[in-house]
């Protein structure tokens, strides 16, 4: 018999093993035949050269596994029970030649493929006003290794599936608490169902609120994550405006049979409108009237900055959750902005109704978040490290935010225009510029400057020369460093 | 004005937030009308009995956040500009009396409201043989706290969004280069995309390929957790029997435009047969003659017991993903077996086909999972512990599972047949007995034994008497002590 085998004693894999490799593939690709008699062990030791020890090891591996049979006497065979038509069809010589059949996709599938659905780059320029990152560099990590060092040892209701899908029960309660001290939110604990971040509450209520070509209404601009959700389940999107007072809830008037709202009232997203108080109610009777749900993306709420004097008026605006009296607001928060992207620990509050049919969904979805990080994290909130770090934190980008608008002042006086400047981690900047968006990232991107235009957060409404910063990640060195490099674009 | 306010001194909220939260709940319920004037916060403060600065505070906040407006000289008034429509059609009295007004669904959240899609509670007795926990005992946690204390010093990188949604590369490539050693797997790094646990693979697959009414063939007897995850896309479920050598394929031949076929080929859950070589082959050759799409679900290949003494007999056999030749195959692997479940970390190798939807598709379902534990488990597989762990949990596995089998043998002598018992973590486990499933079960449960009925498993074929036991959490002792009292129940 001649069979080309080889064997590379170099390599990291045992010899017995790559041998067994050779010839499983030699017997799939139709190299061997069925009730092919092979070499005997010795032979085949001989002619590679190797020990007749190592090819008994990859023989029996291969008896065991039925690629081969012995029969007493007379030797050993490829086993005759392979199904001959596979053989015939397809008897490839080489590795591994795939077949490129595409593979038939659901309708949420063939949605996916739409290039708005594409996932964003993240910029990876040095001086980068992104948004979403936190100051990692001010994270108390050491104490987060403490709280997760006191539970890992051996541990096991914390290594162990969850009693609840819903979430470890003192964390949702920690959270409860949190939520009613700090955005007057009003929840039982069983209410707030624990998810991987912000991204797993859109598409899970997403997901069980809204069929295909159903409507759904969003702030135009606003959030993109949110509408590539709406978008993936193939929601009908119907924008509605916004100005400096927020959604113009005036114009939800004609708005008919929607399913869903999606709004972002504590610092819009992008402009940084905070949604007035007259407004929300409106929004609250409208969605109770028309029976539309209303998601609450309190996204980065935890950061307020006021002008006045008194510490009191830092207290971000109460939710419109707190608001509610008809079970309407489902509301989405995340610790991705105060903690750390990373973490993947965020949460919804639902309405009571809703308790049961979410931890269903959550369990069908990935069973439960991870364990031990709830736990952690409750300790973080209870020992008080949550709010002493979100005061911090808040007195950080304060700094670094009076930063950017000085710079900003300084470095283009009478070129720009700042908006939702007083709450979040970013501000949008209109330039008064002649230069496109696309000339602008162009030449700032040469500069190392990362920025982002608003212009994809509008679907029906116009904009130009609207910018987000993200300022949070950027210490004041470079904020200022950024923004000089940012007016020699624009005075050029 | 005559306004009923309750403060408690003792409770934890400051009183001009108890105060605050007071006169909005007044004003939101129309108990303080708009333009009404409110008293002086010294009049206030005297009747209540507390100091005027915290009555101001409280009116300041009410003042920002637009409940309030003052007019010079004339005194606090509740702001004109409330919506009378709202305050008329709700003047409730009470404290959030909800509207019990059901939510609309969609298509999926109808579907999820079905009885069998309930999460199943787990059994909370003293000797559990529940199916699917480790030997959380025997994890070397402090180990893992070690390895996690790595990155718990301010590295951003594992605190940030992740660079790519499918997972971090060196976790993926070490994956990649386990599954080739351990499981004759063929792939790429980047076609392992790192999930939330098994359970976030089938929901994620099922959603990409799978619409409402397509066919989706599986074993039966089969497990539970897919059959639930398909019947919530609302699929039609083409049930194939099972026999000692797995899925029986020649019972194939007759379906027709299937979408995707689940399968356990390393060890069928819950019978424990392995799928033989012969029928593998015809299976990839059928999927490929249909375009069907085949899911490995390789559970707990890591697990395999050989009777014969060479110790290479205890591989375990070679995944279908490794066989196949024409892209057929999405392969599911998990780690809550092998190391805990509330890690919740797994994957899927996908076709090189799929690469970008299902990292888009994770993209869109919680961005990313999180990424301490990807570094931590990536240093955990290449510095060996991964594949040490296993050797040593497949023989305290096997000790154990020799327990139970010897413990079967000894107290119910000829009243069992022992399925599946030289690979995973369970066995299941037939009974002579006149008793029904549900008598049995309610007789053991008093004695404080968790036992699983395989009834549940069966969607067409009839079961009876059939248990699942999984062994992997007892010690030996408790084993025993389980089946003697188990025998109590049997021959009683």
């Amino acid at each position: 018999m001649d069979l080309v085998i080889t064997l590379n004693e170099q390599a990291p894999l045992p010899l017995h093993r790559q041998l067994y490799d050779e010839l499983r593939r030699a017997i799939l690709t139709g190299r061997l035949l069925p009730k092919q008699r092979i070499p005997s062990t010795r032979a085949l030791a001989k002619s590679l050269g190797i020990s007749r020890a190592t090819v008994t090891l990859s023989y029996e591996q291969l008896l065991s596994e039925g690629y081969l049979e012995t029969t007493v006497g007379s030797g050993t065979f490829v086993c005759a029970q392979l199904p001959d038509d596979l053989l015939q069809s397809s008897p490839v010589e080489s590795d591994r030649p795939f077949t490129q059949r595409p593979v038939p996709l659901s309708a949420y599938g063939m949605t996916l493929l739409a290039p708005e659905l594409a996932k964003v780059r993240d910029s990876t320029l040095e001086l980068n006003f992104s948004y979403g990152r936190p100051a990692f560099d001010h994270f108390p990590m050491d104490l987060w290794r403490r709280l997760l060092s006191r539970y890992c040892h051996l541990n096991p209701a914390c290594m162990d599936y969850a009693a609840d899908s819903g979430g470890y029960l003192p964390l949702r309660q920690a959270i409860a608490h949190y939520l009613s001290r700090a955005r007057a939110v009003l929840c039982d604990p069983e209410q707030v169902i624990i998810l991987n971040g912000s991204q797993q509450a859109l598409d899970l209520i997403t997901r069980l609120l809204v069929d295909r070509d159903d409507r759904v209404v969003l702030e135009d601009p606003g959030y993109l994550g949110a509408r590539r959700t709406f978008l993936a389940h193939g929601a009908t999107l119907h924008p509605v405006p916004v100005d400096q007072s927020g959604l113009m809830v005036q114009a939800l008037a004609d708005v008919q049979n929607a399913k869903l709202i999606y709004v972002t009232p504590s610092h819009q997203f992008p402009t940084g409108a905070v949604l007035s108080l007259p407004r929300r109610l409106e929004l609250l009777s409208w969605a109770q009237k028309t029976g539309t749900i209303i998601l609450e993306d309190d996204y980065d709420s935890e950061y307020r900055y006021g002008g006045r004097t008194n510490a009191q008026d830092n207290r971000p605006i109460p939710a419109l959750q707190g608001l509610d009296i008809g079970q309407s607001v489902i509301y989405i928060g995340t610790f991705s902005k105060v903690l750390f992207p990373a973490l993947r620990l965020g949460y919804v509050v639902v309405p009571p109704t809703l308790i049961d049919l979410i931890t269903r969904a959550k369990w069908l979805c990935d069973r439960q978040s991870p364990l031990l990080e709830q736990y952690v994290l409750t300790d973080f909130i209870n020992e008080g490290h949550l709010e002493r770090h979100i005061r911090r934190m808040r007195s950080l980008y304060d700094q670094r935010r009076q930063c950017l608008v000085a710079a900003l002042a300084q470095h283009l006086p009478n070129t720009v225009t700042i908006l939702g400047e007083n709450a979040g981690i970013h501000v949008m900047v209109k330039f008064h510029t002649h230069l496109s968006d696309a000339e602008l990232l162009q030449r700032v991107t040469q500069m190392q400057v990362g920025l982002m235009s608003a212009q994809p957060c509008y679907l029906n409404a116009q904009s130009s020369s609207e910018f987000i910063f993200g300022y949070a990640e950027l210490s004041e060195s470079q904020i200022e460093e950024g923004i000089r490099r940012l007016a020699l674009v624009l005075r050029s």
